[in-house]
């Protein structure tokens, strides 16, 4: 894993903890500090300047700076990346006034579920028993006295050392075992692979292991593990006997051409040879990374033993190769909701040994699919006796609300909108989006962050969400979703009104980037359906919001969700900030438990049972809840009350 | 299965069951009745005249017979094909005088172990429990109410029918679903497989099914059950519901041209791209078998379900391209002698559905093989009090000794001659092959009989016993295998003297058809390490030959062994006739008593976990009993004194 450093904030005395070169400015955002940064973070508007008072952090390029400046530790925060624990000052003329919408300046970002070493913990309760795994020997030569046949003689070995009856090989392995343990004078390795245990049942015993390749020599076993998203698809490289991360790697989706959500991409898999390229493209995917995290780490492609992957039911259908007409048509049936194991390489033509398995995770429902059971997996909310409400916030929101007791489920279509898609300037969350964004209160001119910062291209899911949030503060946005005419950014647009987010000569297409009215009612719609799923889902179980223990969101926004915008514009409901909880990559780090260990990737069975399917569409509370929740941030002012308030003291301020 | 009939021949009331079609000299033959036929059997020397007594048995072609012969019933028992229960009558005149090896001129081939009433008998005993089976069902739409999965509603129902939990799916046959089941209406058939019982272990469960494939209304799940002998593959389509076959076929295996045996296949698959060669060989025969087996049946290829092989332990290397070359080198180890059940089509390239399953049976050692725990399954061995010797007599002749307490088991090479193969004039037992042979006790002149009644091209391995037996009791050959040079068919040759069997005229291949002494010493060497693999396996066992119950014959001999002859020539023992017992094709049989039972499958291993090996070259008896086994029929005469006292009393009476 990357190391990770510490980033005083002074004078607040904040502590955030970043990667190893993430840049500063990012770091100051994810605190909450809001620094002035009109370039949009390019480092030439020379306005997020800070003071370095402990420990060095050297800028990157040319600046705005004197060398003077410099010497002093001043720096521009846009600029420089952090290399070991520093204590910076943020000065007042750095900031943008503070016009608060929580009651403090303190961190509004959600805190992190896990840090690695809980992940640790979390392996070492569940024993050490992974699904696959490679075995060592010596072995005895035969001779007359001793004629064992060599496929028994390796299964005496592994039944020696360590208990396990190996009862199936690959027809691939055995045919290499003669040439390999002669050559290798008898000292070779053995992976194996848990049959019984990897079976979506809990019928068999688990003592059956199959023989899916023998190397010479002592090698390692290693997992790709896999989180296959409509839009990105992540992967890491795992070491099972340490049980670490080697490296990881993300690219998008190269279905992407074919679609952009689920559904799309189902009407081009129901058509000729559209599955046969959909499941092609995402494999060349998948197959990418693999050469990449290879490449990253050294390793031999001949020691991944294994392979596991979490994805939505329409993504896990199509990789597979499966036809996903039906998710889509009443009655939404998927295939299967759970998998068996099938091989990756001559089944699914991941570029895998023969002997590797792909391991899929469980689904509930056509939309609620594997990565939502490796998310609740690894939140371990069937563990624990808190109330929790799990969000994956994407094209597709899903939803659980449960505990150790009982899980209920449901898939809201919130449509694109919180990725980017389905606005006029919307954008993925890629290079040049927009992510952050504040109006200075006195010279209402903006201050943008993109990501990368470079200058702006579009606006992301968690940009949206905070340039809503700032207009409704600022009053350019009312609470129904519609613009002030007034203000001097908004503007007439074939949409109704639009307000300039950026303006052409800022901007890498060299044109406006605005945020129009019909941009507002999609959010409105997504965040809608969103909450109304939350309530309904509740509904369901005749708990409230109130009794929630936690919230945990996960999903398209990676590391950056503002918790405070995204509650004052009702996307999250109004709780107080400390049960609120993120989890970067749920799916991923379900997937990569359950490639550690026989019991936890076994436990998702469990998760996925314990889950009862909610069909929204089917739930008469479900329309008037999404009409209550059209209004920013809500219709029922009293459902966030303090938000509510909040709103209407700014908007006095901002009109005073 | 084919037809029978019975036969009655008189004077002496003998009744003998043939298949439908048979001709009538085989029938005489087989039953023990010696009958001239100079011509080998090619209907033009006529004295093979028979006289139909009841019953009718029109004659094949034209013949020297007259109307009025044929008018009062008169056949030519070499050109008459038997379509109905006939009684025959067998004239003095066209009868070989009898100069009787044994007392009485009783039927001297070895009864059948069992015949196909006894097949059914062990299959009702049981259970009705195939590893594969078709299960139809009309399911149950799915609804907003009932919104399982595609998959889970095929295996709920399968539970609901039949108790059976489908854990497991071939994928290929999982993305088939959906359509399949739509299409037709929700009527279907799944085929499912017993992924567990499949496994050559008793550590698992039985209750784990695989689908393996899913068809539209209702189907049948048919075997292909195949015998991988070295020369001869024989396949047999079977209904597994049922347990009945449907049809069979054989035909030479195409590896011949790449070596007669199985040491000649192993230095060949040792080079370069010689395995893939000889797997390429085998899977095409055993794809035109089975093309044949469904032209022949009208069944589609998509009702295979399962394959299920015997072989000797390199046929069944070769078949799924394991390499086979440490079964010759010492310490001889198999690669496997238990080989797990791998996907016929995808990993050996027989063209069944992907689904269906190869299971190939358990050797012992690298040369007791999977046909040989075939063949003790279907002999029952293993489950009987009755001590027996189980001989499979081909190039490496195995010997199996016990009951239902233990198994003793060796291979002893005893090199081609009894599949005609390195003798002056051997062949294989094809077409023109001799393999009855008598010399008339006056003129001296030979009887041939030829398989199919043609010219003869060689000799067959059953033939060489019958000459060798025929010319040692008439004087013409010496217990030590010299022939005797004043014999008037006796004339030197390269290899010291040699014994016309047939002169150029009369043969197929223009040239005269010779017994050499150096293929006499061939026969002595072969015969020598079956009699001393019996001695050394039963002094093993610490048993004497006429402490055994039964000897069951199987193997290259097809169903025409003379057990006379063969005792006078001392490859059987001398022991009551009544406790020798033939089992047409043991290998077979067990494969296909395997296919239609999993208790049967499973019963295979315990077969082979009973048996004992014991490496006949490691035992310093072997060689002794070999080199006392050098003499026709034996050294020590005590050891066959009947055949030893009736030679000399024809011996006393050729020279009277």
């Amino acid at each position: 894993m990357t190391a990770s450093h510490t980033v005083k904030i002074l004078p607040e005395g904040l502590d955030v903890r970043v990667a190893d070169g993430d840049d500063l400015l990012g770091a100051l955002v994810f605190a909450g500090i809001r620094v002035s940064a009109a370039c949009g973070g390019q480092g030439t508007c020379g306005r997020c300047r800070v003071i370095v008072r402990e420990g060095d952090a050297p800028m990157e390029s040319a600046s705005p700076l004197t060398d003077t400046d410099i010497a002093n530790g001043v720096r521009l925060a846009c600029r420089t990346r952090v290399r070991e624990n520093i204590s910076i000052e943020v000065p007042v003329t750095s900031r943008v006034r503070a016009l608060a919408l929580s009651d403090t300046n303190d961190r509004i970002t959600a805190q992190k579920l896990f840090e690695e070493e809980d992940i640790a913990a979390r392996f070492a309760g569940a024993g050490h028993d992974p699904l696959f795994r490679a075995i060592h020997f010596d072995l005895p030569q035969p001779s007359l006295s001793d004629s064992t046949c060599d496929f028994s003689r390796i299964a005496r070995a592994a039944k020696a050392a360590e208990g396990i009856n190996i009862v199936d090989s690959e027809l691939s392995a055995i045919a290499a075992i003669p040439k390999i343990l002669r050559d290798s004078n008898w000292n070779a390795t053995a992976y194996i692979w848990n049959v019984c245990a990897a079976r979506h049942t809990s019928d068999f015993d688990e003592h059956g292991y199959r023989l899916t390749a023998l190397r010479p020599g002592r090698t390692d076993a290693l997992a790709l593990v896999v989180d296959v998203g409509t839009t990105t698809v992540k992967t890491q490289l795992i070491d099972a006997a340490s049980r670490t991360v080697l490296a990881e790697a993300s690219e998008y989706n190269r279905q992407i051409p074919f679609g952009e959500d689920v559904i799309s991409r189902i009407l081009v898999a129901n058509k000729g040879r559209g599955l046969k390229k959909l499941q092609a493209a995402v494999v060349e995917t998948i197959n990418a990374l693999l050469t990449l995290l290879l490449k990253k780490t050294g390793r031999a492609r001949e020691d991944l033993a294994a392979v596991f992957m979490a994805g939505n039911p329409t993504m896990t259908h199509l990789l597979l190769g499966v036809p996903p007409r039906h998710l889509r048509e009443a009655p939404y049936v998927p295939v299967a909701n759970a998998f068996p194991p099938f091989r990756a390489r001559v089944d699914a033509g991941i570029d895998v040994p023969p002997g590797a398995y792909l391991h899929s995770f469980p689904g509930v429902a056509s939309y609620v699919g594997g990565d939502i059971t490796a998310g609740v997996l690894a939140a371990g909310i069937h563990r624990s006796p808190k109330l929790t409400l799990y969000i994956d916030i994407g094209t597709n929101g899903e939803i659980v609300v449960g505990n150790e007791e009982w899980l209920l489920t449901a898939a809201c279509s919130a449509g694109p909108a919180f990725e980017g898609g389905g606005l006029r300037c919307g954008t993925r969350a890629a290079e040049g989006a927009i992510e952050g964004f504040w109006l200075d209160p006195d010279t209402r001119e903006p201050s943008l962050l993109t990501i990368g910062h470079g200058k702006p291209g579009g606006v992301c899911g968690s940009g949206v969400i905070a340039v809503l949030a700032e207009l409704l503060a600022r009053g350019v946005l009312a609470p129904n979703g519609k613009l002030n005419p007034d203000d001097p950014r908004v503007r007439p647009c074939n949409d109704g009104l639009e307000f300039i987010l950026a303006r052409a000569a800022d901007t890498s297409t060299g044109k406006d980037i605005t945020l129009t009215e019909a941009d507002c009612d999609n959010i409105l719609r997504a965040k809608a359906a969103m909450y109304a799923g939350y309530k309904c889902l509740l509904g369901h179980a005749g708990v409230a919001f109130s009794q929630l223990d936690r919230v945990i969101i996960t999903g398209a926004f990676g590391s950056f969700i503002d918790l405070e915008k995204a509650v004052a514009i009702g996307l999250l409901p109004e709780l107080p900030r400390d049960r609120f909880f993120y989890l970067p990559n749920g799916a991923l780090l379900g997937a990569r438990l359950g490639s550690c260990s026989a019991a936890l990737y076994r436990e998702v069975d469990d998760v996925a049972r314990m889950m009862t399917h909610v069909e929204l569409s089917e739930d008469p509370r479900f329309m008037d809840e999404y009409m209550a929740a059209m209004f920013l941030p809500h219709t029922h002012a009293e459902e966030f009350p303090d938000v509510s308030k909040r709103l209407a003291d700014c908007r006095k301020a901002a009109h005073a």
